[in-house]
């Protein structure tokens, strides 16, 4: 196990100090530690947190390192996926050597845990999921990786992939993974029916992509509250996106907040600038865990996300029009210990006792690190050096 | 006056070759020109473009190299603008040599003109002005800077306001300012009648900060446009923001912007990730003139802007859900023909004639120089080099 000690790190942007790392956790933070034996990291004044938490992602569509996509499809969501489905043969997509490079980037610029929505379709099959599978195990020392099994191409739509999830989840898919039970499969009951019998008879949770806006999306959120009631499903249900919530009916949304409140349902955002998006503050007013991610990254769907959770930090705060130091230090926190608390992460901070996974940046204080931006300075992965400057310490394949 | 032969160049990512510079406007393009007496610069594939076009900024307004600034303020517009006049004393914030960071700033990443507003107030008087005008004169040779004199702090509700106006105009100020006539001045026939007069008297233009949103905005719009159709200001009057022609009513919006394209009102956005804004496509569709700006830069108002238009095109592009190549290319070029075309700019462009005021990026495409950002790698002015590698050629102060 990992033993370490840093000099000079500012824990949140405070007062410099000292921390002591052992077998991987943090064992005390103090000014003048000395522990003669443990290798020394001078942070040099850096600004650490616990590391950052890439909430919503797909590690299996990326195209990085594959030379420059070009995009005709447009903005229809399903010709997207059409589109994308069909581009993964034409391209000799490799979704193990893809994701890794992914993880990697993302690993380089300080993110500590992953979830990963990973696609499952009759046409591609479990490709996608074995290729993540082996990221995943290849990573276990640099980055936890959550797998949803996502059934992007639709589940009632195309026969046959309720049991590409079911053998998915069999694997060793963390998660079942839905997407608008409406929009795209036009049979929502039949949808979160399936999603949730799956679920049960693997005893995971569930992670629903919900683009749906308005008041379709509302609907959809009520059938996924009613499922999770009646399973007694409480804490185990995630919704990405939920650009319902974003609506302009207030009295409408709020209902919709009391009840994901009452069943501890989580919700992950990427902060969309072209959609009605769910209120950071909002919803954690309302006492509803909320995470974020960067969504996928540099592959068919859209040419401008980059792997970089503190990136993501500054999008979320411009689409929520935080401007305060306060409100980006929270912004940033939903980009860290939020997607952690979605993910059940436990130990992760920087008290004593927690897991030494943390993210080192530069600035003078936390919301000077998200509007300056990366590159993270230094990431640590149980106590292991995992990035430095922006790169991976691990070469991607 | 310049002469330069640029070498393996792609125009707009086209096919590489050569460009011949003298007297600071292009030549000719063509691939192995042969010009022994004229210096060379390698491009070394890069993509060349017009040069990037600031349309809607504040150089008077950053606190660049003066540490970070802790914002507790919040998002009100009213406190943010008694915020700052405060803040400009208390931090001995100096015009001239502000301004003059920021300028260089964006000429180090591609940008070869800016139309920067300046405040004007009864507090701080005619200083940003008096500084402004310093840089603009410091800098003729790398950046050409249109300044809009700019009643921040209201016109209607401070005294005197008008008269200081007045007196920038007179001391060298481009355009007539003006902001939110209901919203801030409260007072909207009082706040255009004494505008328009203004322009009128010196023979300027105007360019309006229009933040109010849907109808209260869309009435402010008439009455701009009613003021431009009687005064024959047809061509000389631009709003910024224009947040209201992102409201939800189809209709109002088609008429307020077959008004615009009658009247030749230019439209400049920044992207807002917050607010509505206008549709590029639909302002570009209906033949309204349209520029784009990263508004003010690490300031008392907010903490994600950056100066670098190549940044804002990816902004601009993600709002408005632009994922093709096409469309991304859609959004740079609004970021440096559509910012000249508000200007007035002659000759921005890359036929030979043409100013030699030219960015040229890394990417193989245009839309993959947007997604992947900057640094800009080389900046033009009238063929002399003013930015490398996201740098400008010449110290800031």
């Amino acid at each position: 196990m990992t033993d370490l000690l840093i000099r000079n790190l500012r824990p949140m942007g405070d007062a410099p100090t000292d921390m002591l790392i052992r077998a991987g956790r943090i064992e005390k933070l103090a000014p003048g530690i000395e522990a003669p034996e443990v290798p020394v990291e001078d942070a040099a004044g850096a600004i650490a947190i616990p590391g950052l938490v890439e909430a919503h992602t797909h590690l299996d569509k990326t195209l990085m390192g594959m030379g420059w996509y070009e995009n005709s499809v447009g903005a229809d969501l399903r010709a997207m996926i059409d589109n994308e489905r069909a581009e993964r043969r034409r391209l000799h997509h490799d979704p193990a050597r893809q994701s890794m490079r992914h993880a990697l980037a993302l690993a380089g610029n300080g993110t500590t845990h992953i979830r990963s929505h990973v696609d499952v379709d009759t046409e591609n099959g479990l490709a996608a999921i074995e290729g993540v599978l082996q990221t995943r195990d290849a990573l276990r020392d640099v980055v936890d990786i959550e797998i949803v099994a996502f059934p992007q191409s639709g589940l009632m739509i195309r026969s046959g992939t309720a049991e590409l999830l079911d053998r998915a989840m069999a694997m060793g898919a963390d998660l079942v993974g839905g997407l608008d039970p409406c929009g795209i499969d036009r049979d929502p009951k039949g949808h979160l029916d399936t999603l949730f019998a799956l679920a049960e008879k693997h005893g995971k949770g569930i992670d629903i992509h919900l683009h749906e806006g308005g008041q379709l999306g509302a609907f959809s959120m009520e059938m996924i509250l009613e499922r999770t009631r009646a399973l007694g499903m409480k804490g185990k249900v995630a919704i990405s996106h939920a650009f319902c919530l974003g609506m302009q009916d207030w009295n409408r949304t709020e209902s919709l907040l009391e009840a994901l409140a009452d069943q501890d349902v989580a919700i992950l955002t990427t902060g969309a600038p072209s959609r009605e998006v769910p209120a950071i503050k909002r919803v954690l007013g309302a006492g509803i865990r909320m995470g974020a991610g960067c969504d996928g990254v540099l592959d068919t769907w859209n040419p401008w996300n980059r792997p970089d959770m503190l990136d993501r930090a500054r999008i979320v705060a411009q689409k929520n029009n935080m401007r305060s130091d306060a409100d980006l230090a929270l912004a940033l926190a939903v980009c860290s210990t939020g997607g952690a608390d979605v993910m059940g992460v436990v130990g992760h901070g920087l008290a004593s006792g927690c897991n030494a996974d943390l993210a080192f940046l530069s600035g003078s204080t936390l919301a000077e690190a998200v509007a300056t931006g990366g590159p993270v300075l230094l990431t640590l992965k149980g106590g292991r050096v995992t990035g430095r400057n922006g790169n991976s310490t691990r070469e991607a394949p």
